[in-house]
């Protein structure tokens, strides 16, 4: 057995828990390497921290040894835990024995010490993980992962595995990938499919026996649009209560967001340190430390949809779309409302009924639908939630209002008939969650191999 | 806010924690409903729970109402808790208000008191959560799912969100779905694409990062082939180490597969009694939980493929295919090593070369490869795992022979040239599990709306 029991250590549980004079065995991957006459150090990292760990490499070291002990090599070290003289670092490795498991050729490795644009790796997607900036986005967003199902499994939510492939669309958007297979007329499924863009429709029939209910998987939008915010491809958290209504569905999402941001940022201080350091030096304006703590600590506002507007309209600005009751609100309203006039993130609710979708609950007087939306500083919205229509005849007039053919949803429209329920829900894009957490701009720089028009390479 | 705060209480959590004479307030669903001249009982779920809880109303109660409590109807309950003069439970609600929040009306509800087939379910599966068999099915779906993600959060690993939209073809298996989007001739992402037959390759690249990673998503298998066995999106999890060999992959299967089967057990006994129960009615042999306690409290066996040849050659029995070295083990040997010859889960390893994928490492010989595959009793294969091939010369080699074109995969024959490391994992169908842990014979009753030729109605 390579591992063995109990040897390997991961270099996260070293730092935390090794003692002086320990015998220590760590395996990982060579950041940085200087050679002296006298001394050497090695930088370890293998992936578990944002700090690696310093090898110490004493004068005897052999020569041919040495050469091999540049960037990006794996190697397999035995040595003591020693308390280190140096800055930078409390406790080092002292080598004993250095075993180079993989090598690799510095003239040919595409990942140099010397800083990498984001743009640069995004044309290595196989190798961009070992860069410092995505070993610490691949923590967040597993740590971020993590917590969002914690939270969910803590208070008694179900994780339900809604289809991907499905004959239906749930938000009538239109841009939808097909999935087809061999040459059958009619198809592999008897009929057309599409990869899905939202498992709500579904995951509604297990709140309806279940009560609380989620799903956590992939969506997909074939948009033919290329901009930092969207992929064609991302990750969706979407809860469901039965027994709910719209003001329970905002209670939910401030808890959520609130409890889940706060836990990923225990879990990992030295990936946020990082991209702490990264976003002051590249921005002006609160930290992102300051901007999270800020958000987690005081309560979101909230407001109408009506009451979004008429403080827009008093702004002494030049709109580049239209503001007013009625306009469609764009991503510089939402982020105004967030960053400038609230400076929190704000719930937004009861839009026009035309501007949602179908399944959406008409408020008294049928002008309006009890939806929300989350929005926050820098991403703009980052969950869209609504009450749903429990109502079988409301329901069927929104489809109808809405273009969307009743007969297709039958399904849908008998859990109206049989023991309904008052319920609603929301959708996260973890992406975005994700970016508002890190600081990260763009959406292929947040998840492992980004899917865009004409992008597909690995 | 419908809901409130500490107002309603699931019915689990109620069940373990109420005292007599708490005021307490349920909603959810009614199981059945008896009525009498002096006193009605009505049995409610909410997903909570295997078990209903008792509401009893008085002689008082209203007649119209009484119309109203037939099974599917919800409720919103209030009441005192108090101690059960009946079999059957402990503690019972003594209603002091019951409003029916969505009636249900009993001649055409699809779901009536009486038992209904699974393949009658099949037909409803918007309603189907509902019945006491995918009542539990959820609750272990949920559990399963969750004590996978809680195994790999515990021990370090990253879960890792490989694409779902893919241009490479994993297992080489070419039973692919393709991805299009509108009518452009080069296809949205300027190639052909296709739905992932496994993240494993992918998931290799954080590997070589982060060293200890995961996937957990769905995967895609065109197959035209209707089986109780097979689905056409099914989920998977795949958890790849690096620094580690075949007996490292094969002591994480084991240790995975005894831990999580306990915690889920241990956190659903009202469930796996119910499974039980269907289990001891339907099939002789020992009881399901027999079978479980068994396999989780005994080390599994391990033999080499040519071994279990030389086992399955020496059998007095008519096999339907043929055994013998260079043979391919069918279901029913896969069954017999489980259950008959070894009563266990049976690691089988070494396989010969040309049955087994290419990235599997060459053992030495170079006739066989470091693969695994872990065989239970009823299920059959439930893991696949292997070693892989980490040296760069060897691995073009095994694409030669298993003709697989290098240039396709340019990105992961790099991860062979820079720092790699022996490396190996495993891909475990959650069907396949949640199979063996319930005992539910047929992949369609283990997913909520499953895909299989010619299916996809919801």
């Amino acid at each position: 057995m390579t591992r063995g029991v109990g040897r390997r250590v991961p270099i996260a549980k070293l730092l935390e828990t090794a003692s002086v004079g320990n015998a220590v065995e760590v395996t990982g991957w060579i950041r940085t390497s200087r050679f002296s006459k006298n001394v050497s150090f090695v930088a370890l990292y293998d992936g578990s921290s944002a700090d690696t760990v310093q090898i110490v490499l004493g004068d005897e070291t052999d020569e041919e040894l040495k050469k091999r002990l540049g960037v990006g090599a794996s190697l397999r070290v035995k040595g003591e835990w020693v308390a280190s003289p140096g800055a930078g670092q409390a406790f080092e490795i002292r080598a004993q024995s250095i075993e180079v498991v993989g090598d690799c050729d510095a003239s040919s490795y595409p990942l140099q010490k010397k800083s990498t644009s984001l743009e640069y790796l995004r044309t290595i997607a196989h190798l961009r993980p070992r860069s410092k900036t995505h070993q610490s986005v691949v923590r967040v967003r597993n740590a971020l992962s993590w917590h969002i199902h914690k939270y969910f499994q803590d208070r008694g939510f179900h994780w339900i595995h809604t289809p991907i492939i499905t004959a239906s669309d749930a938000e009538g958007a239109g841009e939808l990938f097909e999935v087809t297979a061999g040459d059958k007329e009619e198809g592999f499924f008897g009929k057309r499919t599409f990869l899905t863009v939202s498992g709500q429709l579904e995951v509604e029939c297990f709140a309806q026996s279940h009560t609380d209910v989620y799903t956590f998987g992939p969506t997909f939008r074939a948009e033919n649009s290329n901009t930092p915010r969207h992929a064609a491809e991302f990750w969706m958290i979407e809860p469901e209560m039965a027994f709910a209504d719209l003001d329970d569905v905002i209670a939910l999402a401030e808890d959520f967001v609130r409890t889940v941001a706060r836990n990923v940022m225990d879990q990992l201080p030295g990936d946020f340190a990082f991209f702490e350091f990264v976003r002051t030096k590249l921005e002006k304006g609160p930290s992102l430390l300051e901007q999270l703590e800020s958000a987690i600590s005081q309560p979101f506002a909230r407001v109408t949809y009506a009451e979004a507007q008429e403080i827009l309209a008093k702004v002494d600005r030049k709109w580049e779309f239209p503001v007013g009751y009625g306009t469609s609100m764009q991503a510089e309203h939402e982020r105004y409302l967030a960053e400038e006039h609230f400076q929190r993130p704000v719930f937004v609710t009861n839009y026009p009924r035309d501007q949602k979708a179908f399944y959406m609950r008409l408020d008294d007087g049928e002008q309006t639908v009890s939806a929300t939306d989350l929005l926050v500083p820098r991403v703009g919205e980052m969950i869209g939630g609504s009450q749903r229509e429990e109502r079988f005849d409301k329901l069927v007039e929104q489809m109808e209002f809405h273009h969307t053919p009743p007969d297709d949803l039958w399904w849908y429209l008998e859990l109206r008939q049989f023991g309904t329920t008052p319920h609603g829900g929301f959708g996260l894009g973890l992406e975005r969650m994700l970016m508002w957490m890190t600081g990260i701009h763009n959406i292929r720089d947040s998840i492992p191999f980004p899917r865009t028009p004409g992008s597909a390479e690995f």
